[in-house]
């Protein structure tokens, strides 16, 4: 435990928190981060001093509002979302599904925005969930826009399967993004899921590049894809031109 | 700059960010920070491998994905905006006017969401902008129901002016409060903008206190206040329930 750096324990402390642990007392905290009850009860004041974060009123800490503060100024979190949240708002108007946006991380999908209305059903992701990148069709969406060796590194596996549907063949994989180039779009059926499907499209940040990718997820049994197609892809060109992108211009006939 | 603690030390790094400073190369960070470009470089270093910032490929810093991921569990944050984001959209779609969320921070509110649409005018708020508690809407509605002492120990001042219209003066601010509490919204008239004018109502928490107001903004000048409260209010308590606060029951007749 000596040998860990100053950064490396602080930022263990704020490690401790996730999804399954977002309230944590101080004892749970410093079992999690590995640190001694003492060293924990001080990075933990420095932190809550600093509003990293919260102390509710029974002693259990929270991620504080100065972190989220903080993280609105991430480029590819909250950032972001602000910019695509008025077209993911007409996506869902379009179509009263589920709509998305997520951003790649390593092999994973990161959710960072996703409207559902109240009543919808079927789909349980959240904010910040992660997801494999060959299952998902955002996942698709953005490993068919990656440089060649990442993508090839991606398809070599191994590849998780969560339903019979699931790609976990190489070759199949590789045919499948190939097509998600040729197309624009990404159509991921029942690979999550056993009863759901996702139309994906690519957003383009300023320089060209693929940035984040834009989906609907409907149920399976009576999924429309042409009909979902255009609007994805509308909603991924109108976040890309908010996001500074600018298309190649079309020769004129 | 040796007194300073390793937490410290550390924090300064992530402070260095702010809205008017989203990307931030090693020199600009050190400057910011008060350390030495050694020790910037050290800091930098760990919180970019552990994802805390985000290197660009003009060796930029910026505020890195897995903040946001962590920012995602803050409760006072996205955590509440994911459960208020179905019913600020549909107070948007009912008024298409400028719809927030924000809760309270010190003297201060702190804006968690904002939906303007595409084509909003007028005001220019961003998630996680800050405002005193006595010149907005969502202000008032959090001010007046804190507890008696908070409350007394803001009217006493020194409040800050933004326009002729701002009420600076302490008994004129507790009217306004004793107001908002009988009535259950607030309403604040030009006293941020002398084009503007907010309707706010709070939202309450499991444990029936006020953790958050809602609020529309509109131009001052066709402003129907009176057609606005019901929505707004409405707004308000569905997002209250939401988070888990259930109303006394009225008295049947």
């Amino acid at each position: 435990m000596t040998t860990r750096s100053a950064p490396d324990r602080l930022l263990s402390v704020l490690a401790a928190f996730d999804h399954d642990h977002p309230a944590l007392c101080l004892t749970d905290i410093a079992r999690r981060a590995g640190l001694t009850l003492t060293t924990a009860h001080r990075l933990v004041a420095a932190l809550t001093a600093w509003g990293a974060l919260e102390r509710d009123g029974t002693g259990v800490y929270h991620v504080g509002l100065r972190l989220w503060e903080l993280a609105a100024l991430a480029p590819r979190g909250l950032a972001l979302r602000q910019v695509a949240l008025p077209y993911l708002e007409d996506l869902y108007e379009a179509t009263h599904e589920n709509v998305q946006l997520a951003v790649r991380d390593g092999g994973e999908v990161v959710y960072i925005e996703w409207i559902s209305g109240r009543a919808a059903v079927g789909v349980h992701i959240r904010v910040g969930a992660r997801w494999p990148l060959h299952a998902t069709g955002v996942g698709l969406a953005l490993l068919a826009h990656s440089d060649p060796d990442s993508q090839e590194a991606y398809c070599a596996g191994p590849l998780a399967s969560f339903t019979p549907y699931t790609v976990t063949d190489a070759g199949r994989l590789r045919r499948m993004l190939a097509e998600v180039r040729r197309t624009g779009v990404a159509v991921s059926s029942r690979q999550v899921t056993a009863d759901a499907l996702s139309v994906a499209a690519p957003v383009h940040g300023t320089g060209g590049g693929v940035v984040a990718a834009v989906s609907v997820v409907v149920p399976h049994a009576d999924a429309q894809v042409p009909a979902l197609v255009p609007a994805v892809r509308l909603a991924a060109r109108g976040i890309s031109r908010a996001a500074g992108w600018r298309p190649d211009p079309e020769p004129l006939l």
